[in-house]
């Protein structure tokens, strides 16, 4: 059975298609977002409890988590699962210490002193989805740099299950990462609520958060005019480059757990090798996605995924590093051999994250290595970088001028301010200096 | 006379309102720029030559500036401005150098080893504005970080003047940053140029610089789809804070230099102190105000943008803060004496660049100190950093893990994928540790 559709070595001009996404925006979800955030903002609260009645099918006493509802997850969550939850937090909050940059500070001259200072962001805001499972891990992915970076206030909301509440592991994986206010609201209303702010949440500074395409789209809307966000989101994706001689069980796992992940899932498979051995290994792998493909379930996101997965045949490294960095894959896994695993991460510029060698695979990353989870879809990677510290903090210029600092620059800043035609610029100089009054 | 609009020590209510800027899009210029963006992306170089006889009057026979042309640029900039620009490139980049980061490297666990590697965006695209007054400074405030980050493509548009040429300060200095790409093609037209590619100028990957509302709004428009921005900007603000015994003449040529900027420049002014004395010490101000204005041009400027600006008298430090991390002003001069500006700076996280004491005026920033003009405007310094050499970096995690690694974490990956229902990002696991095939 062919999963995957095949290309040797294909020239640049059909690999532009062939690493094309297919995004289509219906006119109709910017619309009804638009019309929804306009909602939020104009009745605030009393549009977050409709649209819980309407897209939720509950009808909430208070959006507010309360601290008991909080507290008595704990004892829910069964001990393996805090067990596994306590690992990961261990792992990520050791990277994500190690990212918190500390302000530079130079004296560029005698006199003139120059720094940044590092401030976390005030007040941020997650978004964790909802569906069919708790995603637990995205609310560990981003808490812990929040909590690194020092955010003094960090808002969670996620949309409420059928009887009104929150899972509990979501409940749990919050409060470990000290996250102090949970509200039960979903979707481009949630987004609404922490840009513009309601009678129950006020607004944030930012917005982090995968979701589906109305609360990606609700992100875009609110970020041209009220509030930052992480980064624009599209559907996951992966990109496998693998040898002939790559075990192809590995491969075909890695291929599936991206396609599971939803319908418009994307898993790429670059062979390099020659050409015989490499259709070899292809068949290889199509026989190991079959074999697994019988334990497991959303078979429905698997098959459609699946069919728009591609893989190519290349002869080289050259060819290999142009292609990965023309589809600038979110997750990028290597499976070469150690020394050409090497030579391609050097020549990687665009992606979101790298997996190295035959046992990093993404799942290792998306729960619990330490890496963050949260990377840019959709060739994105060619401009943003994953959700880091970085992030959650700003850095503020700070510049201290002595006398002596300001009458060294004065020739340049007279001259630069007349050429620009800045007289007022030249005169905050002249008056320093008793040069003017 | 009263250039000021004076408050008292404002109740918590009232502030919100002094402190709000006035802003209106207008739904024209949406709709302006969104034709003109739909126009270049369909037209290419042909909709560019439209928009520069339409726009700007001339009639070009190519886009791209010749290096002939910017050779040239050399022997038409006199001497003094030459060094200027020298001594203005020396502190940036060593400013901007020290910015520039390291990736970190971890190893979480035993065989599990992450990194983050650090990678320049591979093109960017600079806007410099026209007008009355050639911008060269912010050529270097762009260039300059792109040439430290070490990105290898870096492209310069700006808007043909009169006779279809460039003013040569502009060339002097792109070229001094080794900018090898200029054209000459400016407004929404440029942005749209640079996000989607013509004929003639290649897509970037993330656009920066400054610019009028239609820029502005093609910055946003190409931002959600397409292309990076460095931020949503808006018109340029000051707030000074000072004390009544701070110099009226250094406070007065601040707001000043902030007012000439454009008509819908902002300029605060906080006097934290004793209320009769506040109130003589503004006195002073407007008198110095007054004086100052005689000898300058701009006018019309000038007058618009004082009449829209205020001055706060409050008691302590305390209401100092509140007013300047409420306001989150873009610069942020402070004069209070050495201990008072460290104990403010000290409790500013709102601010895009401080000026610390009574040298340090925005002119010298603005120039040629060495930090970067390219700053939040609006209130984004709640959730921005100004631009720096960050802005031109991407960071890649990448783990390896060991078999040991990931046996060490398999508990911990199977538990959460189960729990997530996600029965491929198990198997991943499964089947490298020999337990399923």
């Amino acid at each position: 059975m062919a999963f995957l559709q095949r290309y040797d070595n294909p020239p640049n001009e059909q690999l532009k298609t062939l690493l094309s996404r297919n995004l289509g925006k219906t006119q109709s979800v910017t619309k009804q977002v638009s019309a929804i955030l306009d909602a939020v903002k104009e009745e605030g609260d009393a549009a977050l409890f409709c649209y819980a009645s309407e897209f939720d099918g509950v009808n909430l006493s208070s959006l507010a988590v309360s601290l008991e509802e909080i507290q008595a997850a704990e004892e829910q969550v069964d001990g393996s699962l805090k067990q596994a939850l306590s690992q990961a937090y261990t792992h990520i909050h050791a990277f994500h210490a190690a990212q918190m940059p500390i302000g530079e500070q130079v004296e560029v001259a005698p006199g003139i002193s120059l720094s940044r200072k590092v401030v976390p962001l005030n007040r941020v805001g997650l978004y964790i989805p909802g569906g069919t499972a708790p995603l637990f891990s995205t609310v560990l992915m981003l808490a812990i740099p929040a909590l690194v970076a020092g955010c003094p206030e960090v808002v969670l909301c996620t949309p409420p299950g059928k009887q009104g509440t929150i899972h509990p592991a979501i409940l749990y994986a919050a409060k470990l990462c000290n996250v102090k206010e949970v509200y039960a609201v979903g979707g481009a209303q949630a987004i609404a609520a922490m840009a513009y702010g309601t009678q129950s949440i006020q607004a944030v500074d930012k917005i982090f958060g995968p979701g589906n395409q109305y609360v990606t789209e609700a992100k875009v809307q609110v970020s041209s005019t009220t509030c930052a966000i992480d980064m624009p989101a599209g559907p996951s994706e992966v990109m496998v480059v693998a040898s002939p001689f790559s075990n192809p069980s590995f491969v075909a796992s890695d291929l599936l757990s991206q396609a599971e992940h939803g319908r418009d899932s994307q898993a790429m498979l670059v062979v390099q090798g020659e050409k015989t051995e490499g259709k070899d290994f292809l068949d290889r792998v199509e026989e190991a996605i079959t074999n697994q493909l019988t334990s497991l379930e959303r078979t429905e996101f698997l098959t459609q995924s699946l069919a728009c997965s591609r893989a190519f045949i290349v002869p080289d490294l050259n060819s290999t590093a142009h292609i990965v960095n023309s589809y600038a894959p979110e997750h990028l896994i290597i499976d070469l051999g150690e020394t050409e695993d090497d030579a391609l991460l050097e020549r990687v510029v665009n992606a979101g994250s790298v997996f190295l060698g035959p046992y990093s695979c993404e799942s290792a990353g998306d729960y619990a290595s330490g890496t963050n989870h949260t990377l840019p879809t959709n060739g994105w990677a060619r401009s943003y970088s994953g959700v880091s510290t970085d992030s959650f903090i700003k850095k503020i210029t700070v510049q201290k001028l002595s006398k002596e600092g300001l009458t060294s620059l004065a020739p340049t800043l007279l001259c630069m301010a007349e050429q620009e035609q800045l007289g007022a610029h030249r005169g905050a100089v002249a008056v320093r200096l008793g040069e003017e009054k």
